[in-house]
């Protein structure tokens, strides 16, 4: 059997940790092509780099050659290190490993989830795989289960359209107390701005939040992860709201 | 009645044609406040700005005063006009008038519907209207619609976490066939990326791309656009893939 090629990326960095990780968990199962926004691109949602052009640079770690760096976001990187960096379609494109968790709404903002949504676009298996902690060092698990996924996906595929959205909570294995398949909870960001005034005496704002856990169900995405329990979504990008179609062909739009 | 409140949005900036038809067109049934990006942001997708301090600056359009100049993205817009800007909840978020379609799968890159995105996620009833060119210069028709939908959300409401995407065929009013409820197609850019040297030796890579149309049924955004009918899609941000949960659940994920 052919070894199958891997694209991996993110959006903390082509230096960040948790794309170390990835890469060396990956490597085990397939020839890996690293391409990653040279500095951090989190919560860019699915922006693409249309009014500037884009750069390619190569990039070390550990004093050997690690992978593209692209002055973009995580989708340009999806789209550029497809048609300008790899020879042929990658089988797999895996992006993260995220610091923080990419939960619930708050998926429509992260650009980790964007660079696999660009790929099942162009029509290649993906998943985003996020650790769910802003601080932690260890991504080994996290790795161990990108590992298992990624071989799941060569040798079932996914469905159109269809990525893995991964949140593996951040607690020592032997705390892990399942691996389970989840649907997107509603908990969102409960948002505040910090008005303040800077040294030549003009108004400034910091958008500031805290999470809110809007679900109880146990199958969700959020509480999966509270309960130390690896969450695996299935995500698709059809967002037609078909239940509403009927009742809104009621309304009076025409003239 | 009390006279409902407006917050109106877009990707293409404050100075913009098409916020100025909406402003002009939504007056017409309720106050409106203009929150917008100081600059183009097209294509940003969802993006939200959280590592740069955001600044808010009072813009005047035709002599009078018109609205509030955010550098930032349209989310952030929606985000600060009805946090830090208007004293109450608004009763609806209406973004657009976009210059340029925002259908099939290319509305997950959507600035324009992004805010409208935004505005359902805090809990107000939302819509984005576009008009399907990228260099008209009349809008009248697309706000006399714009006017029409908004009165019916007005009337109606919307299903949570639900907005409605709004096409307009950028042809005569005499032109138009019909105005129908549509679902999302999956159409999207079929892309390429141009590449050049610069004058100092160094590669970068601009990206280009055509539009491709991947559905035949006449209820698609897409199609209903070609046949020059207005398209409305109820959109929502439940990603989930519920018909692929069962399959998911056979993987062999765990140890």
């Amino acid at each position: 059997m052919k070894t199958p090629s891997i694209l991996i990326t993110n959006d903390d960095g082509i230096y960040a940790p948790g794309i170390l990780q990835l890469y060396k968990s990956l490597n085990e199962i397939g020839l890996v092509t690293v391409v990653a926004p040279l500095i951090e691109k989190s919560a860019v949602g699915h922006a693409i780099t249309i009014s500037d052009p884009l750069r390619v640079i190569e990039v070390e770690r550990d004093g050997t050659f690690f992978g593209y760096a692209v002055n973009g976001t995580p989708a340009d990187c999806v789209k550029l290190g497809i048609q300008c960096i790899l020879k042929d379609k990658p089988d797999l494109v895996v992006s993260g490993i995220n610091l923080g968790p990419n939960t619930a709404t708050n998926i429509i903002y992260s650009g980790t989830v964007s660079a696999a949504a660009e790929a099942v676009i162009m029509g290649i298996p993906a998943m985003a795989v996020s650790l769910t902690s802003f601080t932690s060092k260890d991504f080994s698990y996290a790795g161990k289960i990108a590992y298992r996924i990624a071989r799941e996906i060569l040798k079932h595929g996914l469905p159109e359209e269809t990525l893995l959205n991964v949140n593996v909570p951040s607690v020592p294995e032997h705390e892990i107390n399942d691996i389970i398949i989840t649907r997107q909870g509603k908990g969102r960001y409960q948002e505040a701005f910090d008005k303040r005034t800077d040294p030549n005496n003009r108004t400034y704002y910091w958008l500031t939040g805290k999470r809110m856990m809007l679900d109880k169900d146990p199958d969700v995405d959020d509480l999966a992860v509270m309960h130390n329990k690896v969450s695996i979504t299935p995500i698709h990008y059809d967002l037609t709201n078909y239940d509403f179609l009927k009742e809104l062909n009621k309304w009076n739009l025409k003239p």
